[in-house]
């Protein structure tokens, strides 16, 4: 499998908190092998093995509370 | 037994996981009956029946990561 990365940027995360839920519901996503998110800076990356839909991606973050576009 | 209520000012909460982190450490202090903690404004007002300790209540905000004084 090829592994991809996706980028996003989101909205409304202010604390470490934030990047928990963010990180916990993209996390879960099948496929999913790394999510790093800083609140400071809005930026979401995602690895995966195989195919990731960014839609998959954005309804993760929109469960985690926030609102996310690719950047 | 009386119910007292005492007022603090806390730093550096941004969202409501900081609110909610400060309200279960303070929530868990014995005779604490009400926890109201505002990020927007700072402001942590507990209502305990008896006696409450100023250092119990600040030692249970900087368990949840916040510093916290007498407002």
């Amino acid at each position: 499998m090829s592994l991809i990365e996706l980028e996003y940027d989101v909205t409304g995360m202010t604390c470490g908190h934030c990047e928990g839920s963010v990180r916990a519901e993209v996390s879960a996503i099948e496929g999913v092998k790394t999510v790093d998110v800083s609140a400071k800076t809005g930026r979401l990356k995602v690895t995966a093995e195989g195919a990731l839909s960014d839609q998959t991606v954005l309804d993760a973050v929109d469960e985690a509370g926030y609102k996310a576009v690719r950047a």
